[in-house]
């Protein structure tokens, strides 16, 4: 069914553009047309599903560059430990027991709350197997998404294996709503070799099932902690001068296509490199601040005019994906930390959330704005609420006061996804308690296999 | 009505415990039981209002120590903006427009949001005047609140008169659900001997009309910027040795009755005063972000034993009321800038925000904490919602993943304030047409001044 909303507030996110009481018209899976309601109307008296958008805010859905969906399974397992200590008695020992279907349920919930907040694109990196997995997930509720299989040279020829599989079966599938990724871990995971050989496989997975348009990019986590280079070169023995992205050029691995999550312990030649390759940035404040990983110098990083987003990360260390709670808190953070309130005001983070986030996937040719020729992802948002009132400014609003809940209706792909809170593809209820089950399941794997 | 919670899982926030499967028991104003529900149940058969809890977690409302209810009319007129600018070019010259009848209203919105977002009890520090306040607006609600009049040298007599007026008129008054507060602005506003002469007011005033179990409090701000002291020495031409509270601690008017909200910028020795003389902290860190304030040294303050709870600031700095997005803050914050994961657990941050919150306003006999004999001041919140699943710990989820709308029924002082997010004493739709028309009739008030 093709749909007009209207009367809505809109904030294109392109060339600052927001129209008041304005409308969409979207036909298929694409945005035909936008403006005033009043001019828009007329020009389309019947044939659509009509969205009567009166004190609500349309907004592109927000795009988080960074997450590891099947993880919701743990939230809330261990938290407000020592990083070591978390990870090693916690977090690995349970995840080991994952299997396929874990990875699914895990998936699906992650889909099902980043919609509820308004996402409607994620950039995931965890362990593909084929039976069950993330983009399997997401697929089935209609969220758009970059599917990674995370590499380390412990399993090199798996790895390959996998991949090939992933792009194959999933690369610009389900009406082009997923595409896939390559995913070296980390530089300190990854041996040197392996990071080469996996940029080797890239291109030659691009030649296959890629495109120009549709590319399989990269997602790699990049110097998230300070002591990156020392366990590097600890690891590989190997030595080298200047930060961890000079490293990685040295490799010559870097390049436009390049998402870096992290990016908190930096050199200035790194933030130089940065802009040199075109790496996109994934901006992750809340789970660095949760992990004490540091902060990251963004404004350098943004005055240098490389391309920064935000990730959620895995809802273990943060513990949701709520994207308006991470936009409010970059924004407020980096003003305090670098004592300047005029910092990261609220327009540019909602850009970094949108427009910018699409840059960063290399799929901003589609999404991240609303214009027309766009696939139309976007979220509706109520404003009829006591903690957006009174109303001076929409964007001040989405990015200072307004929350998940807000998030009225998601359209993805022309497809509504969610409307009026109320997901259609699943009975969110019957997920939660197959959640349930299944972290039970998971602990009960865990407590045979330490008896 | 007398009221029976069941089923629920219960935060107590006396000596660590959680409740599983937990009732509690409210008579009129107070909790009269509390326990295991298959224990209580049958202890009650008949009489009682029964709420089915169940998948719902309750705990002690909400305290927010540091509030500006009024100025909710103000949310996100002004943000992003160098201090000066933001105060001189925007707040002030609204602000000064504002009458009583602006007061009121935006008093009920604070009121509202705060409700809606599981707070039972807001401090709030602003003008008070006959024919319009904030005490008026918080009675009307049902919100328990400790209302302050903002003390300035400029205007002592009017100040005096007011203070009077407003302790004789509100403190433990609406069955005790209001007191009041005198409010020296800051140490920069309020010059030695003024702030001497209120100290010895607050003598008088608690001779009158306060008693050792309802005493009325000190709420000032103070040591909130790096200038203060500056601000301080070329406001009344004094030179003093030290940090702020060293400077107060000479006019001798610390004790365990004031409230103390920033303290951002502090000496060592500034700390040590605090703890000998009992000073209460009220932490804002999202306001102080948001003003690029500073950061204060929050774990040297609760290593020193200080007692500290959390403020969300006004509305137009931190722009809503949300306790949820506080606490979350404040763990993270300070675990991501003292490279501490330890620091600040979600146990603690919970304790600050409920029964350190009370002994900030030395209301703890009788508020923040769930016990019988104490009054029933309580949030419901929902569990069964995809960004608080699976579950395994009830405290992680309620500080790192839990949002305002999660909270479904509030009761204070035993009765029920709102039920399934429904307000029961005011109309929310009106309530918001009519912040939007008394935000019109202030802004016409602004531009007819101006031309």
């Amino acid at each position: 069914m093709d749909i007009l909303i209207e009367n809505a507030a809109i904030i294109t996110m392109k060339n600052h553009k927001i129209i008041k009481d304005g409308a969409i018209v979207i036909e298929d899976t694409e945005i035909i047309d936008i403006g005033k309601t009043t001019e828009i109307k007329h020009k389309y008296p019947t044939g659509y599903l009509r969205i009567n958008a009166k004190n609500k805010v349309v907004i592109p859905g927000f795009i988080n560059t960074h997450q590891h969906a099947a993880m919701s399974l743990l939230r809330g397992y261990a938290d407000d430990l020592p990083l070591h200590q978390w990870l090693e008695k916690w977090i690995w020992p349970l995840e080991k027991h994952m299997c396929g279907e874990d990875i699914y349920v895990g998936a699906l919930l992650t889909a099902v709350e980043s919609i509820m907040s308004g996402i409607t694109t994620v950039n995931t990196m965890y362990h593909y197997t084929e039976n069950g997995n993330e983009a399997q997930a997401f697929a089935q509720i209609g969220l758009r998404g970059v599917i990674g299989h995370v590499c380390f040279s412990w399993r090199k020829k798996e790895d390959k294996k996998t991949l090939e599989q992933l792009a194959r079966n999933w690369h610009n599938k389900k009406d082009g709503l997923i595409r896939v990724s390559v995913d070296p871990h980390s530089p300190y995971t990854v041996d040197p070799e392996y990071m080469k050989e996996l940029r080797e496989l890239t291109k030659e997975l691009n030649d296959k099932y890629g495109s120009k348009e549709a590319p399989i990019i990269w997602h790699i986590h990049v110097a998230e902690t300070q002591d990156e280079k020392e366990k590097i070169e600890s690891a590989f023995n190997v030595r080298f001068q200047g930060g961890i992205f000079e490293y990685l050029d040295s490799l010559g691995v870097l390049g436009r296509d390049v998402v870096a999550a992290h990016c908190v312990s930096l050199t200035s030649k790194d933030i130089q490199v940065m802009k040199e390759k075109d790496v996109k940035v994934s901006h992750n404040p809340v789970s660095n601040l949760k992990l004490a990983s540091g902060i990251s110098p963004l404004p350098e990083i943004l005055k240098k005019g490389v391309t920064v987003a935000f990730g959620t990360d895995s809802p273990c260390s943060n513990n949701n994906t709520d994207m308006f709670f991470l936009i409010k808190t970059a924004s407020l953070l980096h003003k305090g930390v670098f004592k300047n309130p005029t910092l990261l005001p609220a327009e540019q983070v909602l850009k970094m959330a949108t427009i910018e986030g699409a840059k960063a996937l290399s799929w901003n040719l589609h999404i991240g704005s609303l214009e027309p020729g766009k696939k139309a992802d976007l979220a509706i948002i109520n404003f009829r609420k006591p903690h957006l009132c009174p109303l001076y400014n929409e964007v001040s609003h989405l990015v200072y006061a307004a929350g998940p809940s807000d998030v009225d209706t998601v359209i993805i792909n022309g497809k509504i996804i969610m409307e009026n809170r109320r997901l259609l593809a699943i009975d969110v209820f019957k997920l939660m308690e197959r959640v349930e089950r299944t972290k039970e399941n998971l602990l009960a794997r865990l407590s045979e296999s330490a008896s």
